[in-house]
């Protein structure tokens, strides 16, 4: 390449590493004992990420497609005909499963609260009381939409309590966030190769309850994203039913072997909470205002407030970011001009730092006045 | 790495160039202007190869997953709620195609017929004049099970005739044999990145009439297969709905550049059929039939029926092939035992050749006597 790649601020697909896109540079069989074992390790290092094992009655499976084709495949084959879902929404990707559901002819009722807020674990708990026909309760851990963090482990012990089975789109969080399974009480967890393992997109996985899965026979309302169906593929063949993105699969292998040499978990929480403080600081000495309030913000993804200065205009301010080789995102909010600015990725404190000089620059050049302090 | 990867003479995923994998060796963002022409040129360029374009009514959706998941896509996204889909089967993957309007509770009728023929088209014009319900047909072109090439003109134009829409699965066919969208009356047609095209598995895509798809409206099953919504989301920003294979995308840029140097289908298809050639006259040496009789056989994948020397077992055979960098594929038929060759991908008839030696040495040194001629 003449030029090297701009940097991804962005929540996925994100920069990666060299060496995981190196380790891409192979053709194995599908049905390759070398490709074989190679998903099996796959799948037993996602249980450890998820604080589980086969032992203790968990199963990591895998699932061709984004990250929404993994949620639809659990929302399409763990509901029984006659279930119902409530979500619990603040932000869009929550939103997205209230459709999916819908879509599936799924029974579903949502709980929403403002997208900079998180639910009350009170009102889910009267809502479990009063209506007996909710079978599952699903909601995203680390909403994309604006970085929120919602308090999976509240929800799951209420949920739990009550008997309902629960479901967690952990998309943004798995492997930077701890995640406890059992803690949490979840039953099935979603999330992508391309997020924070720092894979590539090709696949989603699940992680989940072996007795819950089990019970599911007959409930799968697609083919291709029959949950129950793919586990017990893999588990009789260890093959995939469907040709699996083998490319993928390989570069996973290598970013989950870069995850555990940083320390796995902690150590990448560690890197991502660094960017995220001079992401967070180096914003606020601009005059930017983050949507989410300090203590509810995930080190994940940040929105920010567009600046009330008329000369502000997004695509703009996109463009040229951009063109300085630094890719940001666009809001997603239904009520309020926001932005985003990732930090997850193979990326640094030094390129938050840059990014923060570039942007900077860019209000500089378009006229709108940067505080000097 | 150490040895080089091992030959995959199968149906895919396969031994690409390298220059394909290396076009993997960057992370373009998913809104990206650069990501978002090579999508636009993509999807452009497979209209070219399935002789139509946009101005003649014809558009190309990309769909994340493997090829299942873009036959899937169709089929639960193009039939109406009291539509009926009649099959016309001879090998696995037609009945997989029945198996998925089952599941989906689409209304389903299949014409079967044995593995190693094709239908009577005069069958399908008397079904189809006895049942009013039926609104689309179905066929394989050429089936992945036996390497068996079905007539899809023949059958495309009856089923125009008569007034029903078609739904072609060319996954294993199209780049290498020539399919004219128009002439064969096709009005959805499906293949998938890791096939002829020789890019990288991680999605499918889909060739449809416009007219066909704008009818569509309301009917998709799913959220994430919704080939109508996925098709707007395209038209409308360029961009994916939901996170797109982005490095899968990057090798078929490259592969379709590389199928264009070969000299497009007609000289993707002569190195086919060299290919096939080596490999069936070096079998028929080593006393091998092939399954399908020669006038029906695609140059993609041929299969094999065992030796009749009780000394073969195939498990062994496989092992002592994969042993020696050549992977072979097993069979797939509900009545006979045969194994499958493949011919595509990255090979060349020093390739076949060197295969058929192997299959020699290694029928040797499992006791199976070699006839000398």
């Amino acid at each position: 390449m003449a030029t090297p790649d701009k940097l991804l601020f962005t929540p996925g697909p994100l920069t990666t590493s060299l060496t995981v896109k190196q380790a891409m540079l192979r053709d194995l069989g599908s049905r390759d004992d070398e490709f074989i074992a190679m998903v099996r390790s796959i799948r037993d290092r996602l249980l450890q990420i998820a604080g589980v094992s086969q032992g203790e009655g968990f199963e990591a499976i895998p699932m061709q497609g984004s990250g929404t084709f993994g949620v639809e495949s659990v929302i399409s084959s763990v509901i029984p005909p006659d279930g119902k879902i409530l979500m619990l929404v603040n932000g869009a990707y929550g939103d997205r499963m209230v459709q999916m559901a819908g879509r599936l002819k799924i029974s579903v009722e949502a709980i929403r609260c403002a997208e900079n807020e998180t639910q009350d674990p009170a009102a889910l708990e009267t809502k479990l009381r009063s209506d007996p026909e909710i079978t599952h309760v699903g909601v995203v851990h680390c909403e994309t939409t604006t970085g929120v963090l919602n308090p999976i482990e509240a929800f799951g012990r209420i949920v739990k309590a009550a008997g309902r089975s629960y479901i967690v789109d952990a998309m943004s969080s798995f492997g930077a966030l701890p995640i406890e399974m059992k803690g949490a009480e979840i039953d099935y967890l979603i999330s992508s190769a391309n997020k924070c393992i720092e894979g590539i997109p090709g696949f989603a996985f699940v992680v989940a309850r072996r007795t819950a899965l089990l019970s599911t026979d007959g409930f799968a309302r697609s083919l291709s994203l029959d949950l129950l169906a793919q586990w017990r593929g893999l588990e009789q063949s260890g093959q995939f039913r469907f040709t699996p993105p083998t490319h993928s699969l390989l570069a996973f292998d290598q970013a989950l072997r870069e995850l555990e040499a940083e320390g796995g978990v902690a150590g990448r929480l560690a890197r991502y909470s660094a960017n995220h403080r001079v992401i967070a600081e180096g914003m606020a000495r601009l005059g930017f205002r983050s949507y989410i309030p300090a203590g509810k913000q995930a080190p994940v993804i940040t929105a920010f407030h567009y600046p009330a200065h008329p000369a502000f205009r997004f695509e703009e301010f996109y463009r040229r970011l951009s063109e300085k080789g630094f890719v940001i995102y666009p809001g997603k909010l239904s009520q309020v001009d926001c932005f985003r600015i990732g930090n997850i990725g193979r990326l640094f404190g030094k390129d938050m730092a840059a990014l923060v000089n570039a942007v900077a620059d860019v209000l500089s050049a378009m006229g709108v006045p940067v505080p000097t302090h």
